[in-house]
């Protein structure tokens, strides 16, 4: 067989216009990892022969790398630009432009993104971020604090009067555990309307502001429905994981419901092997849940019961706070297994624009969970 | 502090209903990996101190292990069973019942799942599975054809043309490229009208059975909006990619819009790590994707660009086809940068219920890709 004539190109003038990702690349040589990013570009975009595209296709459709460096021996960053044209405007296809094709590759890494400003204005990311979040929770300055409703099998009005003692004692986001859902023991208006209700009453009492996070994660539209009656009740907030439904109807909820965005990590776990390959902690749990709205971000504190590491949890940090085409940053919630005497260690590292997230320590430390919420507002003030 | 009291359990009385899932853990002794699997049985239902909870939710909320065995030394295999009333019917709460904080553990690989009888009924699988997509296809017998329409850039009449020439040489299942979603150079609508009508012409040209099955990966509703375009077009399937979407929109698209479903595996990889963790291809790639109601299941192939081994891919045929509470068995669509020439191989591992995904290699060949895709029917018969 000769040498094939290009035969695809595209009529349509594209703008220019280009955002970019930049990748790990383990390889064994400089050649091997020029041979990989030379794949990667037409991996993620035309996935096709490309001695058989010419023209625009060539020039634009295809990515390009902008920059290949080996950072260490056999490990190899590489920056790809790609044609705004390609995203079409939806998040789907621009994860899948991201990372689709290349999730499937082992030696490929997807450490950040970076978007152009037509991306930006089109994913304009957290509605609300740390500020907006700290203005609702009338918490200008200092950590904040979090915990969760459960175990499952409790009924909507023992959450409900768990919810009120945690308010009451000071905890000022207290959300559904991930696992509730709409089952029997709990469905989904009964628990919402009871713990509103009982948040609302111990605010009055207490004159200390708390929101209700319900769990919304729930297959197709329902997610939406959820967080519609949230807001119509007045929770003030929603918890959901895009790893179970999708980034695309986090963003949906955070541009359409306009509440609170609190996003729960269940399911996405697999997107951070310890080896190569995956998204790195900084885009996973930083950059994406920012590109996809949410304002607060829950993952797995370092030396809890999962195995993230303090220098991963750093870079979580960094991924939700670290300039992104003007997109506000938002709140790490590290939690997982957390004790109370933590908190100060936990400072140190996050910063102050942090939310404890501490869950079954705060029942373990006796019946009194007003007190224990007290003790634990005092801890993360710094004053015990 | 002294030992304390239970504090918490349910009024609610459960069915006794269970399912089940079966996971692999890496462990350094036979006491530590009971130590994993009763912390297991904790993470994935109440994420609470046991200690603390006493009656029905210590008996029967919290997963029970049934069995712990070492496969090989430091690795154990256990099945949990847990009580079907944690679902409440929703795939999304399933899915995080299975996998959903214990995806967070790199020790914790899933390998399989199990479902009762009630979780069958709730998620019937595969609407059409072998069977009904080869009556769709009228091919009772034999590996299927399929092709993808890219490189992206192409407009409608384009990619109209290349299905038309494709559908003529007998190609029988054409989707869509995964990188096509409504992008400015081949909008969803005029592509889905211009393909459509194109492999309805060739059909009726060869007498030969063609469907067109255009991606619907996009966000919120619109994936399901557009298949039930694609439905009223008479493109006889659709094309989504659950680790985008997620794997509920799948399963509505099944139940709901009633075409042939092709699952794509884009975004999905980081889910099978080269280590320990994440999920199993038997399970990913096969079973919960018949759970989900895929009915062929696109993966890349093993020697191809990607890194799927030999075995990893018997694993997934084996997922797609073995028993699962009565659910349909459904087709293999192994790609990922095939040549035509390994066709014969191919059959021998996955057997006849096989689609053939070429993708590239079809254009090498030649620029006449009906006289491509009439040697490529040749091959997969076996008569070449």
């Amino acid at each position: 067989m000769n040498a094939p004539e290009p035969r695809y190109d595209t009529a349509l003038p594209l703008s220019g216009s280009r955002f970019t990702a930049v990748y790990r690349i383990a390889a064994e040589s400089p050649a091997a990892a020029e041979e990989a990013a030379r794949a990667l570009v037409v991996e993620q975009t035309i996935e096709f022969p490309a001695e058989l595209v010419g023209g625009t296709i060539a020039r634009e459709v295809v990515a390009r790398v902008e920059s290949l460096e080996e950072i260490e021996p056999g490990v190899y960053t590489t920056e790809l630009s790609f044609a705004t044209e390609l995203v079409g405007g939806e998040l789907t296809q621009l994860l899948n432009v991201f990372f689709g094709n290349s999730s499937l590759l082992p030696s490929v890494r997807l450490l950040r993104i970076g978007l152009g400003p037509e991306l930006a204005r089109r994913f304009p990311g957290p509605r609300y971020g740390v500020a907006g979040l700290r203005q609702v929770l009338g918490a200008p300055a200092g950590p904040l604090l979090s915990t969760a409703l459960k175990p499952l099998g409790l009924g909507p009005e023992e959450l409900a009067a768990m919810a009120y003692r945690l308010a009451l004692g000071g905890v000022q986001l207290i959300k559904d555990d991930h696992g509730l859902a709409d089952q029997a023991f709990a469905p989904f208006e009964a628990r919402l309307e009871a713990v509103t209700a009982a948040v609302a009453r111990a605010e009055r009492e207490s004159g200390l502001k708390a929101v209700y996070a319900p769990n919304v994660t729930a297959p197709g539209e329902e997610t939406l429905r959820r967080a519609r009656l949230a807001r119509a009740a007045g929770a003030g907030a929603v918890m959901v994981a895009p790893g179970l439904v999708g980034f695309d109807r986090m963003e949906r909820l955070a541009r359409e419901v306009g509440l609170l965005v609190l996003s729960h990590p269940a399911f996405l776990g697999g997107f951070v092997p310890k080896g190569d390959g995956g998204i790195s902690h900084y885009a996973l749990f930083g950059q994406l849940q920012r590109l996809a709205g949410a304002d607060a971000v829950i993952f797995p504190n370092y030396g809890g019961r999962f195995a993230f590491s303090r220098e991963e949890c750093a870079e979580i940090n960094a991924g939700l706070k670290d300039e992104l085409a003007g997109l506000a940053p938002a709140l790490p919630a590290p939690g997982g297994g957390m004790s109370l005497e933590r908190v100060p260690e936990m400072r140190e590292l996050y910063g102050d624009d942090l939310i404890f997230l501490i869950g079954g320590a705060l029942h373990r430390r006796g019946p009194d969970l007003t007190e224990n919420a007290r003790y634990f507002r005092r801890l993360a003030a710094g004053a015990e």
